[in-house]
């Protein structure tokens, strides 16, 4: 069994959902495993990891202004000095995921029909977002 | 060190958490390891996982009216193609779980007392639900 | 490939976040190893494990009070028994973490510049919370 780690940057433009299958499953493919765990883990605490449906755009909509509502800018937040959206970002960060773990099975990770992996962008300036990828197995 | 895959199929019938602990524990206690990883990973987005206590059921309950509540059916969704019942699916799947890993200790999952492990129906309608198993260890 | 397991035990005294990144990263780095996977897994359904921010404390207590609005201790719920407290604590389990594994580079875990990871205690009273700590790699 061996083990491999890379690292994927991604640039967001404002609050939204980022398809990041195609990478994710083009590393994995180039280290040649047929079986094993593939972990992301995204170096940020104020954007996140999401699996999704990847067929309708719309979803991807509905799903950041769900977000977008129940945890708002105007809240009554302490944290305000890194701006309004900074503390939404905290909360819509702990309420998806920063990590996230995928099984490769015969050469290919074990996503669903419809399941594209996504960096969830809560913050509304341009950022460049780090996630690691750990592949261990044969 | 070895790994095994497998997939397990859950049947669900309406929205509501299913208990798939003892399908997970005997298929980890088959493998006959004692030291490991254990990742459940389910291939859907609008079905997902969580860890809930399973002493009273009440919390089962409880646990779907929350989430019907803050997820509701008639909220302001573009994506209805697919049903009322679809797009708060794919709420409720961000806001849990897509994968769960679980340490293997001495032959055994390493869940504490109350825990159990769910599948967290989201939809309306009958449903065979996919969650891959995979272990890595000794 | 090696593995190793082992608990670390935090004591809370009432609802907030926990720092336990030293602990980990303490631990971690006592096993020698320089490329592997860290999995943490917390034995309770009432408390749990989430990545913040760990530079402006009251990003920590911000999130708090998300979690205490949204699922409040008046809530309609039908679990009651073990307190008011007790079903609040479920859902706030249910929106975050029970689990989170972050690989180890080079010696060092791959925790982001900002992030801590923390025990989420969502009780009033004193408890004592036991995290499996799994470490796979070389």
């Amino acid at each position: 069994m061996r083990q491999i780690t890379d690292k994927l940057s991604t640039d967001t433009n404002g609050p939204g959902l980022y398809e990041i299958t195609a990478a994710v499953v083009n590393w994995c493919h180039k280290q040649g495993m047929q079986e094993g765990l593939l972990t992301l883990f995204i170096q940020h605490t104020s954007a996140s990891l999401t699996i999704q449906e990847n067929a309708d755009p719309d979803v991807c909509h509905d799903l950041q202004d769900f977000f977008s509502c129940i945890a708002p800018q105007n809240g009554p937040y302490r944290h305000t000095a890194e701006g309004p959206d900074d503390m939404p970002a905290h909360i819509k960060s702990a309420l998806t995921q920063t990590q996230l773990s995928i099984p490769l099975q015969q050469g290919r990770l074990a996503l669903g029909t419809w399941q594209g992996i996504y960096v969830f962008e809560h913050r509304q300036h341009l950022q460049k977002r780090r996630v690691v990828m750990h592949l261990m197995g044969d």
